[in-house]
């Protein structure tokens, strides 16, 4: 086999993890752009250096994809596959032939621990307990004791059933919690029960955990809506670390303000972030993290190596992980 | 056997409740206080009837309890021992040959589940990464992802081996954490490694995670100084959920202060609540709940449903749960 060209426009953490990442794929060759991507979630900027990859690394605009002459997969260091999911991009997928992976194996651990923390968090009204100053034997202080409350035997709605979702659930099995899972096309070997889309006026007024983590595609776009959220119990909690554009925020406003929802804890928003002033920061229970879900220490280097476990993959002809296309 | 006569100056929370606790130790009777104590940590008020009583169901004081003429058992509504674990009230309890049991069963989940939540928001820099308007892409956005954290292969050294202990270890199970406990006493039988107090230098100096839930004893007080604190491992996180006196608050003021360890998460102090302006609320790395742990919105009909199991082994003279004396 030809030594194989792999453009890479990941930005990495360091010299280390680049020799690294040479020095794995010899015989093949790193092609690097003039500039790498700011992210991984952020589109690599075009480079002329692509038309010549057998491979991409990273997240290659469209534009590249096109001058490609050679390309034959693109390792997506996405768990997403967002910008991609467009008719034009799976014509020209189609017609270059192209396989393509992401990275959602790597991301399964850190978001899954990223809504477990929320989960926990809520129970324990984190956040208003940090601030306070409260009298231990006050009243107040009995009401805040009160107002905790235990996972066990409470009902967890998991909406985006994939590689976070599985991992969610083996990090709640101790907690012996009712767990349901909805999916576009439920394959009947699920650990969990599993409802379709027509279930959730149902499902959704006996869960007292409602986990977002639907990916963005035309389905899912303003998913939870005014109608979505009346289906709601009351005192339940909203967590959503998929995509901030499955929420209309407006409506989440109006059911956190109205008292019903006990909170919604929120990773995505859309725009991220929020500009000043958004009433959603005005809202006492409602909880914003900057899309940190996902980041952690050895974020790149996980990266790096799950790209040469299927690196190798490739090379032996063998089916790749996380294939999405 | 004649009637019973259990004196209970547990502040429940409803009539309902008083109801259900009259009708379940029928035929045996109820007397209660002119004033219940104020919470189920507080000590109860003396109150003449108590001469009368045959069992105790809360917080008896010493006066209360010298003042008693039939009173063969106390059942306390804490999971802690600490205002009975002196010289004068061993003495009495021998004298009147009375039994003691606490209420640690009834705490053991809320308990690891509040400092579960301490852990999990530690690593995922929760308090942070609420308040920060950061945007997505830039370098400090970067940075925050980056110090993200993954529970699993850390290292937690528990310190305090009982109820709560255990049942955090069944929590942590999913996360293929290094557990290792401290106990005064190993037994031999426990599910993971046991050091004792000899073996905290080396051991400090490779747990990430420390978790204090000593009891306040003479042996326990200021457990954790200055010479404790030098042997943790740089960026360890340290976590109280036991007794605030087996701190001493300077010298955790100090190694915070240093940047040695990443953060303190205190959910007792001493005293409690700390004064306004005390040094350890101005530490951006220290962060504190006002005694909320072990509170939970089924709290006071959990600690009536563990009194009743007692109560019943108790009159089938059966040996007593979470037996302290």
């Amino acid at each position: 086999m030809k030594p194989l060209k792999i453009f890479c426009d990941v930005k990495l953490s360091s010299d280390d993890q680049l020799e690294f990442l040479k020095q794995s794929v010899s015989p093949h060759e790193i092609l690097l752009p003039e500039n790498p991507a700011a992210s991984v979630l952020s589109p690599g900027v075009f480079d002329p250096k692509f038309k010549q990859a057998d491979i991409a690394f990273g997240q290659p605009g469209l534009e590249s994809i096109l001058s490609s002459e050679n390309l034959k997969w693109i390792q997506l260091t996405s768990a997403s596959f967002t910008r991609y999911d467009t008719e034009e991009f799976r014509k020209t997928a189609s017609e270059k032939n192209l396989k393509i992976t992401n990275s959602s194996t790597v991301y399964a651990e850190p978001c899954a621990e990223h809504v477990f923390a929320f989960m926990l968090a809520d129970s324990i009204r984190l956040p208003f307990s940090l601030k306070t100053r409260i009298t231990s034997s006050s009243q107040n202080w009995a009401d805040l004791r009160k107002s905790n409350r235990l996972l066990r035997n409470q009902t967890v709605l998991i909406l985006g059933f994939g590689a976070i979702a599985l991992h969610l659930i083996d990090l709640l099995k101790p907690f012996s919690m009712n767990i349901i899972g909805m999916r576009r096309n439920p394959k009947g070997k699920e650990t969990v029960p599993i409802i379709t889309k027509k279930d959730l006026p149902q499902t959704l007024g006996k869960a007292d955990h409602v986990i977002n983590i639907l990916p963005d595609n035309e389905e899912s776009t303003q998913f939870f809506d005014e109608k979505m959220f009346s289906y709601f119990k009351q005192d339940s909690v909203f967590y959503n670390i998929g995509r901030g554009t499955t929420v209309n925020q407006e409506a989440l406003y109006r059911v956190l303000k109205s008292g019903k929802l006990r909170g919604a804890w929120l990773d995505v928003t859309d725009p991220e972030p929020l500009p000043p002033g958004h009433p959603l920061f005005d809202l006492e229970n409602c909880y914003i993290t900057p899309h940190t879900a996902g980041g952690f220490s050895e974020e790149k280097e996980s990266l790096i190596r799950h790209f040469l476990k299927n690196l190798e993959r490739y090379v032996q002809e063998k089916d790749l992980l996380d294939r999405v296309l």
